[in-house]
């Protein structure tokens, strides 16, 4: 129907005749000629249509935005005066000579120049019309690229591609899979998987040595934090390779991908211990673009008799912590100050303490904080050494229980870097390492920081058991630029070491059994040590595209109510269906 | 861990040291010495443990079946007399001086030499072992080399790897969809997608040109004829494209791939219209390395008094074909035809008459049949002309329905083909077009013969709607080797003629708008002329690895009953997750 692409035309064609098919995507009545911007997938070409052919005007006298055309015309350049160094084809146009009307469009529910008149909402229901901005379809086709470049990477390493069950068991984390009713089976479910986990591991047992999958994965939870209840996994594991060895792999397929699609050399990536995150950053995973860094004070602290400070600092689980903001003395207000407060409080912060320096060489009497009265002249002296404070600096601290100072400060960091510029423009690769195996709960046990079939480091089954919260575990995260891209581990291969783990979770031999008989049998036969790493795919792509949400990167993403405007669902099931799966509705009274 | 893999020992490394990590595969005690042959992902390698090593001696002593090691030695060359010419690695063999059991193995559930000993139920459930065997891993290497070299190909060729979404709305063909009740939007349902089918048109609505996806598909029915709960289909949609291109480039892909991977070379695909393979082979996917074929003779008995005949010869939808067995005449005996008889029965046949020509230039008396008294002479003979019967032939024939006719003499021709050592060795792709769009149902309504967005050939939707039974449509299947291995078609891109469609299925048009409002309105705003296709790849991948089942090119497929006897799937939900998703189970009584 075609013979080439709009966004094809060039110089080299001057004087043939070309045929396109493509979408009215602008069109303009001057001088009594008609002039079209036709698009198609591969760009925008100006069509000019002259009263003379009577007929052919006529019909392009009809065209709106998006009617779908068929056009066949001789290609021209332009007089200098017109040319449009804007437009990959803007040194040319098309004089048309033919013109079919394939398809009408009615007057369109979405605003196509500038999308940000169009709701979200409307945006998913009229998806179709959404993904023709060129700005959706380029996210859309650099994240073919991106599959198909990590994908000729894993190939070429001799990764073999496997699909496993996307109707499986259910996980540990149940509360969170979705369900799907067996009609053979009635009574019984399936679980769509939250990861293919076990199955990977399956596979290494099953001598696959190593495997990948650009995978489906699926999770029922609030869907606040820009998540989707189906996302996109790279999902990788080997056999008979370290954890350097893995993280070398993966580590430079990042770099190959970020060289080719971007032009962008990572270097080599840091790494860093949780240990050394949490301390500097209060997170795990840190924004490296951000120059601020946090400072550990509580030891300086344990003797004051303000119990803000002192509570936290003589409480080993407490933790005492100042932030400074070079040169910040002067950027932030009161009010400025009060809005931090409150932004921290999301963490669960109960203050924001703060002093300014406002001449480092006055000792106490050039500083400016409400707190000073509370601060014996030394320990205050001593925070600004510790800190290296200077004049004109700012402090910022937080003293609580060690997760909310880290979650606090360590949010207030990104923000405080966001809006004073301070991000650098540039990509911060690194791994996190040496995670702690466990972190407590509220209730005192513990749970595993990644998941429970994560090796340990250096410690047999029996040490583990002895003492788990002070063991760390052979896992890895990849983070980019403060997001987690990926994360890993090695896993448990020894049967003994993986029941000494669920012990300490609390999960009985029976229950053990029950969920996860078939990796312990599995175990029994001769299992490698294996190894591997996970990739979230939409995120990575959010983070290399500059788009502001996952839902920006995939063709037909969910509403944060986990629906879709676009089809409508979910939808309500018929009577016999649900009669032939053997459920019921049952909705809770109000 | 390893400094080479097993399969990759050969003589240019004699005199090295060599790590190696993998599975014993066997171990042989034989004058001394212990032999081990070794295997991992890329082969087998022997190797000689010597007593001299006392420690590494005793070690080996320890060692069973699928025990997982890792050891260090040197290679050298085999004697003359020793080498072992069918084994990659059998020049060589390695003297280990390192030995570390990396994980023993307990007394293996599954035989690992002959798999036949195994039940298909053991296999599944200790699935991990079953794999373990080369000809599994060689099908699930040969299925990731088919699916890379189709990505290669279609990214070759400008289609966009785009992923549709799996949690969606519940499709025509609901009473298969699996469902899955939504927590958010408690009573309500998604539906696993039977394909991606509205998904790939609206992208080409979004004006994405060409799409592809390699993409997991579901269906909740019974699994008798090898089918499986979760199915894998290579799905591809374009904009702009005739059926003729459409076609040209996915045969164009077939044909790479099967040159590529098993060095064959398919040449171009013939075409056959559906009416002539159902008259010639009874099937809309007629196996071309048979030679026999179907004659029809119902004109030839309209007369006769025997009703068996008479009755369907008459029968707008009656049929009445001649199968014929060149020389097959003295190939059955009496009890083999009860026999054939039992097995058209199963298609519904009520009997299978059959003429033996003993002597053909006898005219009847050289005719040999329980029939021949209640034909005329000149009818049995016009069938011998008819059908070109010569001496040592024989003629089955079926009369019924024309449905059960087919079905029946086609299913026959299979079976003695098979029986009779008639299929050639050889590859016969064909592709068959001219569907009609509909066929009827018993109680006269009409179905779409493909699915109710395929486009008619050469009518307006008021053309068709006067006669929808006599429309063909603009699908075409690829069938290789008698198995449909993909279809599609040009779909319709009209919102009349979409909606004139609907009318002749009966859906109301509340009912079209509740279930395909969104595909309505997407219609309305310039949506493109597209066409696609969509290939099976589980029994692609079948054929060409001469698997029998689709399971065996399935890393983790389900039993016959849609379970899975590995992880014990499905299984059931706990009170809370019910109570969350709001349903209840009620089994149906007894």
């Amino acid at each position: 129907m075609r013979s080439h692409y709009c966004g094809q035309i060039d110089e080299s064609l001057v004087g043939q005749n070309v045929t396109l098919c493509g979408w009215v995507n602008r069109r303009r009545d001057l001088g009594g000629l008609i002039f079209l911007d036709v698009r198609d997938v591969k760009g925008i070409v100006q069509v000019v249509v002259d009263p003379d052919f009577e007929q052919l005007f006529s019909t392009a006298n009809k065209l709106k935005h998006e009617f779908c055309i068929q056009l066949t015309g001789a290609v021209r350049a332009r007089p200098d005066s017109q040319v449009n160094k804007t437009m990959a084809t803007g040194a040319v146009e098309i004089l048309a000579s033919e013109l079919t009307i394939l398809n009408a469009a009615a007057p369109l529910p979405l605003n196509m120049d500038g999308h940000l008149n169009n709701s979200e909402e409307q945006r998913l229901k009229y998806r179709y019309l959404d993904l023709r901005r060129p700005e959706m379809a380029q996210r859309l086709k650099f994240r073919a690229k991106v599959t198909s470049q990590i994908r000729n990477y894993l190939d070429s390493h001799d990764f073999m591609d496997i699909e496993t069950p996307i109707l499986t068991k259910a996980t540990p984390e149940g509360a969170r899979d979705y369900l799907v009713p067996s009609r053979t089976h009635k009574g019984q479910f399936f679980a769509l998987p939250q990861s293919p986990q076990l199955f990977k591991q399956l596979l290494m047992m099953a001598g696959m040595d190593r495997y990948y999958q650009i995978v489906k994965c699926f999770r029922d939870e609030d869907l606040r934090a820009d998540r989707q209840p189906e996302f996109t996994q790279i999902d990788i594991e080997t056999s008979f390779m370290s954890a350097d060895e893995v993280m070398s792999v993966t580590e430079d397929m990042t770099r190959q991908l970020f060289k080719n699609l971007l032009d962008v050399d990572l270097g080599e990536f840091p790494r860093m211990t949780y240990h050394e995150a949490m301390t500097k950053y209060g997170s795990d995973k840190p924004d490296l673009r951000i120059p601020l860094e946090m400072v550990d004070v509580a030891d300086l602290l344990q003797g004051v008799e303000f119990k803000v400070f002192s509570g936290p600092a003589n409480d080993p689980k407490g933790r005492v912590a100042a932030l400074k903001v070079p040169q910040g003395a002067d950027k932030f207000s009161r009010k400025d100050i009060d809005e931090l407060t409150k932004f921290v409080g999301i963490y669960g912060a109960k203050g924001l303490a703060w002093i300014k320096v406002n001449d480092v060489s006055k000792g106490v009497e050039g500083l400016q904080s409400p707190i000073l009265k509370f601060l014996p002249e030394e320990v205050a002296l001593a925070i600004i050494d510790r800190t290296a404070a200077e004049t004109g600096d700012i402090l910022f601290f937080g003293s609580d229980k060690y997760t909310v100072v880290s979650e606090a400060i360590g949010a207030l960091r990104l923000k405080i870097g966001e809006s004073l510029g301070l991000v650098a423009d540039e990509w911060k690769p690194l791994w996190v390492v040496d995670f702690p195996m466990f972190e407590e709960l509220e209730d005192g046990g513990l749970t595993p920081l990644h998941h429970p079939f994560t090796a340990p480091v250096g410690v047999t089954a029996q040490e583990l058991k002895q003492q788990p919260e002070k063991t760390l575990s052979n896992a890895y995260d990849m983070v980019l630029n403060g997001v987690e891209v990926g994360g890993g581990s090695v896993r448990i291969h020894d049967q003994d070491m993986q029941q000494v783990v669920f012990e300490i979770l609390g999960i009985g031999e029976e229950e053990a059994q029950e969920k996860f008989g078939f990796l312990l049998d599995a175990l029994k036969f001769g299992a490698p040590p294996h190894a591997g790493l996970a990739f979230g795919l939409d995120r990575l792509v959010m983070l290399m595209t500059g788009a502001s949400s996952i839902r920006d990167v995939m063709a037909f993403p969910k509403t944060t109510t986990a629906a879709c405007p676009l089809t409508d669902a979910p939808g309500n099931a018929n009577p016999q269906q649900l009669a032939d799966l053997a459920i019921e509705i049952k909705l809770p009274a109000k």
